[in-house]
């Protein structure tokens, strides 16, 4: 095959590669750690360079910088994945909504979806074209790793990308999108649609341009009941899984699915034929391994205001989660949602150094433990 | 017995009893409705009444005013309940911490807690005292319900107050609280423990005073862990369960706890000894009755925003809701949590008029099903 030299090169290239055994489940010698948002306004050096950009968006535009940000973690703290610094809504930004962030208010679409005329306007975007800046992002990033450790690439889930179209940006009461759901949800399903396939193409070129696992971001897919979830989160989640090249340059491309207040839902999220998901806080990993078993890698799930605590008290904490997963392979450790922008950055040196050292004796019997 | 005559007479006075039948889990006609902040910015009536008292805090501290808005939702709906208008930081203001009400910024506190000696100087409030305002408002609420409907008191849980009490206000990211959890847990201790006792007092006050269902709101309960869960918020609420006094006048007084986002425990909150377990959306009623069975009531649990869909649109969703819970006593139709201020008037009467009108063939053969 014409791929088999490049695959050999690409796997002798990564000096570390516990992020992509543990989601094939296959055993490691500590429990891989990534942090969500570990490159973010808790380093000083984050904060210098979001300056140094003049603005959020200029930021996630500038390959250069977006490259300079998502290092920063990785020269500070041994974790065991880079994420590409960006953020989800610069794919209904690339489908002309224009997309602002202004200081305290968060993200602002000048152009929010309001009819049907506007959804049959939304252009799926070409990502090499329109979102250009993020694929060279990706492949910087790629460079400058050189092989250390493996690139993780995401996107938002359909869900949540439609609630900040609908709702205009960040909402309370998400009066907007519900009121479409429970009032039109035909034409919700048609934003979903279009979302969707914009999702689908923004991913594979992610993959293609370097990424060597995605991650797909439901951050508001725990407001809905239990039967909206399915309809409206659910159901796009698992076409993304179906549709995503899962196989590039030879190399598979796992996927991690990630419902933030989707612990009730677990094994509908693991039957989507996702490698790993996502699991939040709120549910002890030791439930949701009994609950999903040897379907997928769990990827969590510390309190993120654990890292309020003293660093020997994070330690602690660590090992609580650490024991709730137990032996075997198929765990990542993760935040159950993103690091605080208050948190003192040698709070996440304890947790990462936590993990390493105390997660050796759930791997001291390399066996596949189901 | 003394109090014999006046128990006879508040049965008689009482023309709709289907609320407390249905925390009974006795036979009704139809299922009971009351909707949380039923008495609410969504009403223009209230509107008038709250600038007419020149702040939140004027309103909730004025018996005559705090009783025109809990009957003002009365007045338009066939609501089966009347709830108490009050605020749950009623509480901490009675133990000196100074609380205000700034317009969009939500509760402030002037003296917020941040040390044991903080601590150990908060006063258990004497409820005809500090908080006389309130009981007056019961007494008033009662005595102008005259027998129609049932009074349902309140109080915040120790857990919920106390994240208010050490953050100051609302928060974002709870990271005093939680870092008072993870770090200083004996602490976080000794402020629930006074909380707890403040509540106890509090909410005997209100049954003595007229109230005749009580509920505990622990609205911030989701946030936890489910250890720390048990530990800093369940332990509390199931002591008061314990403490309150269950008989009041020869009436028995039933107990409703709420933990949002608490779905996960449900058998938990169950198991306090309580009599019923509200439920917020992101649960099937059919699961959580599935889950607890017969024994407690379960309240609840349509999404709030289910009130921005047209009218025709809500009996639908209210008749899924109650298809959810199925036939059978022990359902006490409500939201998953507060009516929304957006929400229009016209919605919550479509909504209460199609629990009754859609809940009667659920209660055609009156046996108590399990």
């Amino acid at each position: 095959m014409l791929n088999k030299p490049i695959q050999v090169l690409m796997i002798a290239t990564l000096h570390n590669d516990r992020l992509l055994r543990a989601l094939r489940r296959q055993p490691v010698d500590v429990t891989p750690v990534w942090l969500m948002r570990q490159a973010g306004r808790y380093l000083p050096e984050y904060r210098a360079t979001r300056t140094r950009a003049g603005s959020f968006m200029r930021l996630c535009q500038t390959p250069e910088l977006a490259c300079e940000v998502t290092l920063q973690p990785l020269a500070r703290f041994p974790l065991d994945a880079a994420i590409l610094f960006s953020d989800i809504l610069t794919v209904p930004d690339a489908m002309g909504l224009g997309l602002s962030f202004s200081d305290g208010e968060g993200p602002q679409f000048a152009r929010p979806v309001r009819s049907v005329a506007d959804i049959e306007r939304l252009p799926i975007p070409d990502p090499e074209t329109e979102l250009r800046y993020v694929m060279d992002a990706v492949r910087l990033i790629r460079q400058e790793l050189n092989g250390r450790i493996p690139l993780i690439g995401f996107a938002g889930s359909p869900w949540t990308l439609a609630t900040y179209m609908v709702e205009g940006g960040s909402s309370k009461d998400y009066a907007r999108i519900k009121g479409l759901l429970y009032d039109q949800p035909a034409m919700l399903h048609q934003l979903l649609e279009v979302v969707t396939e914009s999702v689908i193409a923004y991913l594979n070129a992610q993959s293609a341009a370097g990424a060597q696992v995605l991650m797909v971001f439901d951050t508001w897919g725990g407001i809905l009941t239990p039967r909206a979830y399915r309809e409206f989160s659910l159901a796009y989640l698992a076409r993304i899984v179906a549709s995503v090249n899962r196989q590039v340059e030879g190399q598979s491309i796992p996927v991690i699915l990630f419902t933030k207040g989707g612990g009730a839902w677990l094994e509908d999220i693991a039957a989507t034929g996702c490698d790993a998901v996502g699991v939040d806080w709120t549910m002890d990993l030791s439930e949701a391994r009994r609950r999903v078993g040897d379907r997928v890698a769990l990827q969590g799930n510390l309190d993120p205001a654990a890292l309020y605590a003293a660093p020997e008290r994070i330690g602690e904490l660590a090992a609580q989660t650490l024991a709730d997963f137990g032996s075997g392979a198929g765990h990542i450790f993760n935040l159950g949602h993103g690091v605080q922008p208050s948190v003192e950055p040698d709070r996440v040196r304890a947790l990462v150094d936590a993990v390493h050292e105390l997660s050796k004796p759930y791997h001291a019997n390399p066996v596949d433990a189901g």
